[in-house]
């Protein structure tokens, strides 16, 4: 085979597909930007993807490496390893005083996988899945590309930017929901949902027959009061976390969720077909993370304290609006004040300040043009020079 | 909350979907029932996975333990790391001669990502694919819980057990295909198509506006002749390839595609959103495993090994019949002697002898109830005790 008859076979026919046609997850596409900067030479700050400065914990590192030395690191049990299993169970029990079968715990290559499980296993083609808006965008990609129909559910100040019953009942008027998925806290905007407001929304979904996901990978991430898991309000909602956020696991793409009963063998049949197993080794990395609280705790104060800087400082440089920020690792605040595309802002931030920060409309496809997300689980050193530089512009 | 008011809230009343209601990967459950054979302290034997015995090859190891102790292992960019896309774009120029752009190299968390993003890309909800039967079974499950209809070409020894473009046409001739999906060597058979065949078929499909997905994760481990690409065929088809066999990287979940370059942007977008990025240290791991030619033909030389004891001894243990079996590391043997259902007789072989292997209905619905998959990957030691079991049991 020679080059030049590659060169002269005809071009691709019959791609991409119409679902194939789905919006990019635009941090992505920054993130590359950001990247190809920094390697021109200039020194970026990086607030425009969500993840933790540090590395995985110690231990879970440690576990790693010994892992590789004396195993073969074959295909685990399509839902994961059963000693992670228990120990996630365990978790629930120590953080929450709730008890969860093992067998309800089902490990995941991140929550990634999480929400494709979920939604195949919960949704058919066509069902109508409410999120809120603003809201991490890969939600709604996903529901498109699986034939599922997004309804957003836009909030506001009026509602502490989550969404109600009430939300929930006007989405359903014309067309059942076939579920509701709630992050909190969320992302972009770090808001929580209080304890209450999360109960009503389980019990409202269960009213309506509605499924009911909750997203809970920023739990453990708070700086206040601590968040509640919506299986304290019972067990037939659908739970996705992950060690990406709080245990600084991004890059290991390992995850959980806690499903019903009735759910599991659904679930793992899909994941056997989809995924094979979550990987083995960051499994195994992420069962001894669970020994890292204190190094863990460190990094949330480190997070607790650039949140506070970043509060007090980012309206001295034009940045006024800002919405509740209870936890995860978000600030979203409004840009107007800089330009009516929060995409031409990022980039012209990133070219002229070097800070790279992602656009709201990955967030929200139409208000998102006047907010820009930021994340602060970079180092004091980074937000510090970051707050300079955005100081220095905006003079 | 207490574990009474858990018990109290109603069971799950909204899911499973009817889509989540695909077939298990049978295998997966075997494996399960030997796990669990081996927990209760017996000795099995694993001919039932189709993974290495041996771990990751030493380089890889090395790799991974250094990016553990000096990286933070945070998300890669969505297509993978640029310095392994362009060490497998060069894989190709020393293997087969082809030359590959790095930007149409989209390193994936296994082949099982491959398949989702190659069928989510090129196929609307409907859409027809041909899969030959017997043949690996996820293909098939993947495509129905994606909303395709998967069409299946029934091989047999006339056309060696591969496809040809008459099945394609008669396949076609009510409603038009949108894809085929070949794997060569093949999975359970180990059957090889001939350079001339492949190319045959790519050419049919490319007449008909056909697209061809080329899986092609057993290349490397052949015994007399070497598999060949369909890329040295033209570059409107999808490759789909994995560390996972010849690289001995199972568990931890890296593969890649070649795609054509129209396909990159939307296989990007879709990897962003359900995937975010493969696993950063399996990555790693994957770029150092190139380094281990010497180690990985040890390797096939013990497969090697294997296969010929196999050939020469099942057929005292009463299995005279068995398909071509070129490459991979799979025999696929018709098992009538011991029964009408093959799940019936791997349960019972598992049970008596210890040996695990795979019933064929995991690969063909119908006639795979008179074969059984053997993988022939471990030691040789482990395929000799397998072997006399096996006769013992024959007896």
């Amino acid at each position: 085979m020679t080059h030049d008859r590659i060169e002269a076979a005809r071009s691709w026919a019959t791609g991409p597909s119409r679902r194939g046609e789905i919006d990019a997850f635009i941090v992505m596409d920054v993130m590359r930007a950001a990247n190809a900067r920094e390697a021109s030479g200039e020194r970026v700050i990086h607030l425009e993807v969500g993840q933790p400065g540090s590395p995985a914990p110690r231990s879970a590192r440690e576990a790693a490496k010994r892992a590789i030395d004396t195993g073969r690191l074959g295909y685990t049990e399509a839902l994961g390893l059963p000693s992670l299993r228990e120990r996630i169970a365990l978790h629930y029990r120590e953080r929450h005083g709730i008890e969860i079968e093992p067998d309800r715990v089902i490990v995941t290559a991140g929550s990634s996988a999480g929400f494709v499980l979920s939604f195949l296993a919960l949704f058919d083609a066509g069902a109508r899945v409410a999120l809120p808006s603003p809201g991490y965008p890969c939600y709604r990609h996903i529901l498109k590309a699986l034939g599922c129909e997004p309804v957003v559910l836009e909030t506001g100040p009026a509602t502490r930017w989550m969404p109600d019953a009430t939300m929930l009942e006007a989405a359903g008027s014309a067309r059942p929901l076939a579920g509701l998925l709630i992050a909190s806290p969320a992302n972009p905007t770090g808001t929580m949902l209080e304890p209450e407001r999360l109960e009503a929304l389980v019990g409202a979904c269960r009213k309506r027959n509605v499924a009911f996901i909750s997203d809970e990978i920023y739990h453990g991430l708070t700086y206040d009061a601590p968040a509640s898991t919506a299986l304290a309000h019972g067990n037939d909602v659908v739970v996705i976390n992950s060690f990406s956020k709080y245990f600084c696991m991004t890059g290991w793409r390992v995850g959980w969720m806690i499903v019903p009963p009735g759910l599991v063998r659904a679930i793992e049949r899909l994941a056997q077909n989809l995924y094979i197993a979550p990987s083995t080794v960051s499994q195994l990395a992420a069962l001894a993370a669970f020994e890292a609280s204190e190094e863990l705790e460190g990094h949330r104060r480190v997070y607790a304290a650039n949140r506070t800087l970043l509060l007090s400082e980012l309206p001295k440089a034009g940045f006024h609006e800002i919405l509740p920020a209870d936890g995860a690792f978000y600030l979203y605040t409004r840009c107007e004040h800089l330009g009516s595309d929060s995409a031409e802002v990022a980039a012209r931030l990133l070219e002229r300040t070097g800070v790279a920060m992602t656009p709201g409309i990955d967030f929200d496809t139409t208000r998102g043009r006047s907010f820009l997300r930021l994340s602060y689980a970079g180092s004091t050193a980074d937000i510090e020079e970051a707050i300079a530089r955005l100081q220095a512009f905006s003079r």
